[in-house]
């Protein structure tokens, strides 16, 4: 994650300032605001603001539920109830705004989720650094034989090599027809005087998926959780699941208690479908059930025994 | 705007914190954070939490279009720029919460605006307080002659008194019978140990659209600036507008340079159809024109007239 | 639900109507296209327009997975497997559009699902009709001692004859009372030339909660499931729950196959806490849990054995 | 737009199809509907549904303001009206769906609209076809020199072969590359048995933004304009509003009547601030205004007078 020096400066200033303030503070979240959290070779995640913490949940639950919620013990109870019962308006009270560095195939994954606000840094104005995304070597796998969406088996010795040779010489070669086709370099100084330039918004469609991006991304708590427990999941794809975890991290500095609920019913949470239930009830009673009268799918079947740390 | 004596204790108990943040401060809009600001007879409007500042817009805009921000001379040029020409997702970057007391009717109109976070006292858990909304004298108007949204003339003498007379006997007549019902009493004590009480989520349907209710309402800087654009609005409501102003000053203590934008090309600012500039350019070169030869409708014609300030 | 006899006749001329279309078609959803399905004393719904049918959702997946989703053996399959694995988009390309009649106080808890569109009937243009929920009697329920939210035993005698007693009462006073405001009577004629009448958009305010109103409402199949899953579930209110089972029907007339899975994922799902499911694993290895040692709280192993079907 | 055997098989059969329904219907829309009308060198849009007409729109209307939309003559001026006074919500109750293939980076701009709903195919599952986007000459522009977004001159004669070379050069070199690392060629034949081809969602980084995709794109009429206000607006790069363009056509087929609105209203209409109002005033009063005693910036002087036609 190489900053350029003005960025390490620049950050280095929002660190130095502290300003006082009547509104609720999240101080472990305070102790790395701005700092740039590396991520996959050049790429990172920076909260650079935030609004609202535990207790602004609590406060907000307190003005729906009024008196009722009284009765319960302490705010990591309420907390936990409001997540079991899928209350979900008392964390959209709270907001969180990250600037990320990120692999232009990870951005299309990422903007999928709708419920954000966005600004892109615009290859229509300004030139891309010539920075792209390659892959570690424990990182290069084939596609997975069982999993249409997957990777399976890690790629190895001259395959790999030839992997990492293909990545690097098609990246070197499309950035630097980028800069010739807008007859300018990296730092936006004039090739040559002689010719025009193509527009960068059009120069720009030469670069390749892995070029690096970057954004500031801002999202309520709950439709933030909702986008952990997508992006963080095994299923995702390594490159946005690299995000996710250090995005994680931030969370549990941010909202400690919801956090730890968040962990207990949503990451690793299950959901069970009507006759998968039943399966499972007649497995207490001592019952030996089979995929064949159990109503499920092989497929469901299978997925249940998974969850459930059994054999199919 | 009677708050109870634990209100009012709560409000100087959080004025009194001082906390230390990293984040960017709105010093003016510190000054009155978290005070109740009164609005019609019973409500209010407190700033509860905020996010960003007019610098974290030109700082959002600044990842967006790069270096190329940098020729223009300020941030208050940036800000008109950007207000002009639409370029709203930096203004998204912002986030403000209130919390509202408001009439019923009012929090009606209010919710028809989606992109904003809202959680609302529930009757459902608690019982409302005996406090409802008796329009002053001033704004006892007549329906509009001409205007099937609007007010016209207002209502005096005899007829004025009997309008307070039966607003103020019904809300008493339903309160009581509400209470009634519940078997309890506004503090929530039980009125007649004989007998169970209806459930609140049932009695509430007795009372009427003008008892207040309360909510912490959320949303982003992009998006409040069109609710104000529209409920500051003279054809909106006169007891909407009373709330949409009071808030236009906490947006000019929050962010002065949008605001003075906002005044300029939103509030301050009209369309025109493609029709109506055409009429506006002949005009200019000292034509007379006139409805039938326009293009115009007559409703259209005097709407444009009234806009330049002319006869019809 | 009394129609008025215009209603009835509009019905019947939409319902007289047929087209020719290329776009695809639910069958079993025209059939009962426009008409007034029942709910409650006064309100209904009527599905008055649709967009897509499974076959839509099919088409959309298979556009996202290629080729790949020919492996799945039929349109049922794929379906399951995208509601179980929380694939949501495809389920957005289809949409739905009713009108419906509905208490305002449950129009006040419809309304929060922000993710739809809504026209409503305006009491600032127009008079409200004399029409208010009465609940039946095997409806009149006392508050539950047990959840605060919710009710518990039927309220019998002589105290249910005095609830029905004073929202009778009260609803009269109060609409009577709105039209001597108005000077207009329910059908809009002038009760009294000497006088103006006060503006609509003020006398609404003396209507109670159980007074019905109207809107056309608009939501995509996503996220009609969601509010189903909440609105249709037993802790939902029993008014709103009515509406919901009506949609239940005609959700399983428009997308039958997407309903089953609904019901089996959804409806009929449950959550397991990674705690539980820790606990669900050691009692089919046949051990005895008991809530001390599990790890859970007193509130969650009740709500577990519950879902398991077991004592507490 | 060379569309697959298969792809004409399918529309064909689609287009073959007649259903009876009682659902509204928009005959000219049905014309084209499911036809593949192309855009650029590789791509098109095609209407693939939609809900809703002129009439549904009026209609949505009538239910809010009740009786009070009877006395304006006609559906037209309604409709006009409605746009008129950002009543915005009876547009909301019509939705269309596209099928579209285009550029990776023109996909980029258009999915920051988040208010509509996107299907898109997916390379973690499939391979991308052999295509991108190659601009014609007449579309080879510089940098504009006075707009940081735009394009100026065109480029010509040695500069254009060269840019188109580079182009070509480049996304042939970057396919075969994809392709090779897949070890998989255009139709997933496996091209070497004896090794495992890197996982598609690693391969696809290397192919460049002018590569092409589809998605089906849903969305609602008043979000529909609002991203034709802006994308085929002469601001708007060209690719992206070369889909707007062809878009506009299929609106004008949908809700004519709307569409007329919109033209006058959105696409041909203007905006002024408070202080451009005075100073249009002044000048039809027959005064000199002066960019100094205006109140406006340089820029904005410059604005008002181009879209008063006159010089600055």
């Amino acid at each position: 994650m190489p900053l350029s020096p003005e960025q390490r400066e620049e950050i280095a200033a929002q660190r130095a300032e502290a300003y006082e303030t009547r509104r609720v503070v999240a101080p472990r979240l305070e102790e790395i605001l701005y700092e740039a959290l590396p991520v996959l070779d050049h790429g990172f995640v920076r909260v650079v603001d935030y609004m609202g913490s535990d207790s602004a949940i609590v406060q907000a639950a307190r003005v729906s539920y009024g008196k009722g919620t009284r009765t319960l013990r302490s705010d990591a109870g309420l907390i936990n109830y409001l997540l079991r019962h899928r209350h979900t308006t008392p964390f959209e009270m709270c907001e969180i705004k990250y600037h990320v560095k990120l692999p232009i195939f990870v951005a299309r994954q990422w903007i999928r989720h709708r419920t954000a606000n966005v600004n892109e840094y615009s290859a229509r104005y300004s030139i891309l650094d010539n920075e792209f995304y390659l892959p570690a070597r424990e990182h290069l796998a084939a596609q997975s034989a069982s999993n249409r969406q997957g990777r399976g088996n890690l790629i190895i010795g001259a395959e790999a090599d030839r992997v990492h040779e293909l990545l690097m010489r098609d990246a070197a070669q499309v950035y630097a027809d980028y800069t010739e086709m807008l007859n300018e370099n990296e730092e936006g100084n004039v090739i040559d005087e002689g010719r025009d330039g193509l527009a960068r918004e059009l120069a720009r469609m030469n670069l390749s998926l892995n070029f690096y991006t970057q954004w500031y991304w801002k999202i309520d708590l709950h439709n933030f959780m909702h986008f952990l427990s997508l992006r963080a999941d095994e299923h995702a794809q390594y490159e946005i699941r690299a995000y996710a975890e250090v995005m994680l991290d931030t969370l549990e500095r941010w909202v400690p208690l919801t956090f730890e609920a968040f962990s207990k019913y949503e990451m690793g949470g299950v959901n069970l479908s009507s006759q998968s239930l039943e399966v499972v009830k007649r497995m207490i009673d001592g019952e030996t059930v089979t995929q064949e009268e159990s109503g499920l799918s092989g497929r469901e079947w299978r997925e249940l025994m998974e969850t459930l740390g059994r054999e199919a």
